[in-house]
């Protein structure tokens, strides 16, 4: 293993980055307190959404009494990770696209790596049609045994009653990444470098995130 | 080289953290947008200050029109790194006081790494009388060629007026890592990682810190 970084696939944070859904509410909120002009430093500071840009969801986001972030450890910053080119799919992914997906890329997803599922969302801004993965296809991953599922788009479900994805996904300990910029990544296995905000008791914190050589 | 993390030296965010000087108007604010007895998610905003806790400081917050976060690429992520054991100081770090830390170690700085300053700011809250870098101690630094400096303390300096430590360090391009946490850190050489958010045209970022083996 090495500390070669192959590729930055974290999100910029902007104030006109992509947002979930589009909405003008979810957008960072940038405010200038000094600058050179009015004080002697620039000092800026922020008001945003956990979910914003790249982030992780940890269960309480989506089960009452759920763990935090901070059960976010060591050992879930450098992972075997798998990049699955899922760049035809249209609406939800099923279990039936990522089998297929296997096949088409002679690859199998293994238990206890990360699958980074990549969409036509690192490629085009669709605010309110983006992919996502649907409900059976996370019970696929967890069956699989994978530690977490990351993805290019704001959300990893949408329009699914319930939020059955973000569900099975949280109450088996499988971490959600969204968020994720897989444009122009060759599906293939890499060593994940995963870094959260340290941020106490929250449902979910910003995060940048690395794929390196393995 | 592996991925063996042997310290997380990141400060964690939190309404109760240490801030600079202690001011109130400097905490970081959190607000619960949705929670679970309310809706079906868990919901966080935070508003803060990008000198919250680890942070990483470009020459935009002292220098008119210097360079911001967005200059700090692969190459500033992985580096080389000697933890300084400058626990007997009080008040400004000096070049003498390098000099003793370097002797009392049997070690010398080397340019091209990153250099800690491990002060009595990692063992005692300090809020108006924390320990920082003087003047002639970040020339000294600038001399021996370091590419960035870090200490644990939310500012580097404290009433220098016109901050010549920043700016002296920061016109170098030695960039600053203020807010670090270096309790119990033994002072050696390591691996230094260091993860700042990806925000977009600002003069600092807050980050994630660890030492890894070497």
């Amino acid at each position: 293993m090495s500390f070669k970084i192959l590729y930055d696939i974290s999100m910029e944070i902007s104030p006109t980055m992509p947002v979930y859904k589009g909405k003008e509410e979810k957008r960072p909120v940038f405010n200038v307190i000094s600058s050179h002009d009015i004080g002697d430093t620039f000092e800026t500071s922020i008001t945003f959404d956990m979910h914003t840009g790249t982030h992780i969801d940890a269960p309480l986001h989506m089960i009452k009494n759920g763990k935090t972030m901070d059960y976010f450890g060591f050992e879930n910053i450098f992972t075997n990770c798998l990049v699955l080119d899922l760049k035809d799919v249209e609406g939800g992914i099923t279990i039936d696209d990522l089998k297929k997906a296997e096949v088409n890329s002679d690859i199998k997803i293994r238990n206890n790596e990360v699958v980074l599922l990549q969409t036509k969302n690192s490629y085009q801004n669709r605010d309110l049609n983006f992919i996502y993965l649907a409900d059976s296809g996370a019970e696929y991953l967890v069956e699989m045994g994978v530690m977490g599922v990351g993805i290019d788009t704001p959300g990893i479900e949408r329009e699914q009653e319930g939020h059955p994805t973000h569900k099975k996904l949280l109450s088996n300990n499988v971490f959600i990444i969204e968020g994720l910029n897989l444009k122009g990544v060759i599906a293939e296995r890499y060593k994940l470098m995963l870094v959260p905000l340290k941020i106490k008791n929250v449902e979910a914190a910003p995060a940048r995130a690395f794929l390196l050589e393995r």
